[in-house]
């Protein structure tokens, strides 16, 4: 099959699309998703509101949409051919995304108006959730392959272990994660990870 | 000293004082950081506006003074005589802490607040920072003396370590920690805490 060239009405969809997606995320950075309005999204892109609804039914919707995209482009997933270095590079990976201007104001907002509004639960599953964890599970199978973790490895455990401590640091605590302290927590939840017995 | 009867003024003054605490922290559970004001808490608590000002300069230091009297009283450092054990009694605090009704909801929301509000910083670390860490380090260097701990232990990432896999789980993904949840987590937390070299 050949690749087409995109129409110029394809052309002028996508820019469309990308000047919302820049919209919902500053608005929700700035704002926050309580004071998100597709108001003031249309506003900020310069679009009509009617463009917004022909994508999303919703402001949940738009938000989870944008969200699931932009959380998407974040994960890498490390294959430096050891634990160690897989891991390091996950926290590296880990602590970059929550340090990103954006991404770590979004997401604590999101946190909080989750727990004031269940129906949200699914807009931080989005961020923190599903995708992040499928991956490194990915990276967690090959260190089993390769005999470095146990078998029998609680894989659930394994991954609130490997985001937690720089999220804790990082966003809760607002103390800044240095390399040194990367390198000391890699060997912390090497030990925590491999088994002895 | 003989123990004086509080006078009827004293006492009048201490129902006062924690009508306007139950007040502010209703407030901050229910409408957050960002919406809470002067007015609403007096409203609230039965009392004049003049009331909370004779207290409090401003709604950050009403803010701030309430939380950490609320978050010391959550504070208790256990003592069973084992690092295993005081390891997974921390754990159920954490846990009890961050599953509280009110604290559940204003924890990340000033976490939240914090990322757009940097002058903030100080009521989280009421919160999350300082007392709790003070004691908890207590409980790490009975386990030192016992020489469950390595004496050279790393106590700042261990602090985090105890914190936030609960944090992570309970609060930014909405998941439970049922009890063998916690329990797999003191092995862990073991395991990556003590020095095996």
């Amino acid at each position: 099959m050949s690749r087409r060239t995109p129409t110029g009405a394809a052309v002028l969809q996508s820019t469309v699309t990308e000047a919302i997606t820049e919209a919902v995320l500053d608005e929700l950075s700035e704002q926050g998703y309580a004071r998100l309005s597709m108001e003031a999204v249309a506003k900020r892109a310069g679009v009509g509101k009617s463009a917004l609804y022909r994508r999303w039914a919703s402001k949940q919707e738009m938000a989870i949409a944008v969200i699931a995209e932009f959380s998407g482009e974040q994960v890498r997933v490390p294959d430096t051919g050891s634990l160690r270095g897989d891991l390091r590079a996950s926290l590296d990976t880990v602590t970059e995304w929550l340090t990103h201007p954006r991404f770590s104001r979004i997401m604590p907002d999101l946190v909080a108006e989750m727990a004031r509004n269940p129906e949200l639960g699914k807009v931080v599953e989005v961020m923190a959730g599903a995708p992040k964890r499928e991956r490194t599970v990915v990276m967690l199978r090959r260190a089993i392959e390769r005999g470095e973790l146990p078998p029998d490895l609680d894989v659930e455990i394994a991954l609130d272990l490997i985001a937690a401590p720089v999220y804790w640091r990082v966003i809760v605590r607002a103390v800044e994660a240095e390399p040194g302290y990367l390198d000391k927590l890699t060997d912390l939840l090497l030990r925590a990870l491999s088994s002895e017995s």
